[in-house]
């Protein structure tokens, strides 16, 4: 297979830097081809702006259509293009990050904005009352597989269904939903490592045994049940789930098969 | 009052910067005192860093660490040290941004994730088995109000109980909980500008009246009722909500009273 991780933390002798070269490594023996975008090393540019594209077209500037028109006239900065080319080539995509702030770092959050372009990861197929384009299970990255491999210093029951924090797949959410369910991945359950401020040796076996266990299956592991928005469950244009669709759920969770 | 714009889009001749502008001149008519911090305007550096630290530790970054050691000993970038003055000098914060991925744009989440130093807005007060920290309601943020200021290009049933991009409250949780709530703001319901993709001239005078009322009741508004971590509902250090309360209630909505 072919894989990308999208790697964002800032010290490359950290927990996260040692997971992703551990990850690399494994990955490699196991004889697939790895790519890294490690966005600290690469200094990637997080703020989406008009500047993306290398013919910016008169007037304000309006982040979608230039967007759209970057991408169409293949104008975009070449960093962004590189990025794609390399989902493209990817059949598995790994996102690895630091949870800052119940979220992505600012850094990995401006890779998606800037990489997304209009035509490529949204605004794709037919936009009418009847389809609402090719999204959330269609798109250009439909066939792809996607994970989500998160550190975080709090508490698994911190994160839990009654935890402070929240439950982390419903903080998730809008990564796993939002982000890699739109274009068309095929999500995975995320790996998510908990209180790691202070990982001892025993620990980090653990880890790296955990993490081994999921890179060996990223082919065979079932996906997160996400519905498909063009797949008969939900009223178009509304956009909401159909009356006789689990009519107690709401909430995140009702978007789950 | 004294009040806070925290204001992140690329264009100022856009929806967003004539509600921004808007939102200054109905303000400062009402005799308010207003900054804004308009982050791309500034250029505000969205990724977290050693340079963050003007005396940086030898050795591997380690960012809580040295956010904690550059806020103690006066050390932070000057671009960090403006903005956590700003907040202390607010009683209201605003926060405004298009939804771009669900989420605020890259380089307001690298606005928090800088300025929200380690003994600013976490790492704050006693931390231990019994104590975990002055958090979510209190904080060094307490007594201030702040309000998130949101534009989408979806539909509001999009955003609804069951509709396919998740509902709206829950989408901005980890940001109204985990980001206004965590450092203590007291947090007031956001105002949401659904479809913008086209505003006519009326329904822009329809959205300045909408957001003129949310202005003039700044202070006035009921807050999102979001449990205190230190007022008794919670297990400490699990950080679960009690057994007793609202025990059939799970996830987002368990943690509003």
């Amino acid at each position: 297979m072919n894989i990308l991780i999208v790697y964002a933390h800032p010290e490359s002798q950290s927990l996260n830097g040692s997971l992703k070269d551990f990850a690399v490594s494994h990955l490699q023996a196991a004889g697939h081809n790895v790519q890294v975008s490690d966005l600290y090393a690469m200094q990637w540019k997080a703020a989406l702006d008009a500047g993306d594209n290398t013919a910016p077209a008169p007037g304000p500037f309006k982040p979608s259509q230039d967007s759209q028109r970057a991408y169409k006239n293949g104008t975009q900065s070449p960093d962004i293009a590189a990025e794609q080319e390399k989902l493209q080539w990817a059949d598995t995509v790994i996102f690895q990050f630091p949870l800052w702030w119940f979220s992505m770092p600012a850094i990995m959050k401006g890779w998606v904005e800037r990489v997304y372009a209009y035509g490529f990861a949204y605004g794709v197929g037919e936009h009418s009352d009847k389809h609402w384009g090719d999204r959330y299970g269609e798109g250009n990255m439909a066939g792809k597989r996607a994970m989500l491999m998160v550190t975080t210093g709090g508490w698994e029951p911190h994160y839990s269904a009654r935890g402070i924090n929240g439950p982390i797949d419903d903080l998730l959410f809008p990564i796993n939903h939002g982000i890699l369910h739109y274009p068309g991945f095929t999500v995975l359950p995320p790996l998510v490592f908990y209180r790691t401020d202070r990982t001892d040796e025993t620990r980090y076996a653990h880890m790296r045994h955990e993490l081994a266990e999921r890179l060996n299956t990223l082919d065979s592991t079932s996906p997160v049940p996400f519905r498909q928005q063009n797949g008969g469950d939900y009223d178009i244009p509304a956009l909401t789930l159909k009356a006789d669709i689990t009519p107690e759920r709401k909430g995140f969770a009702a978007h789950l098969k």
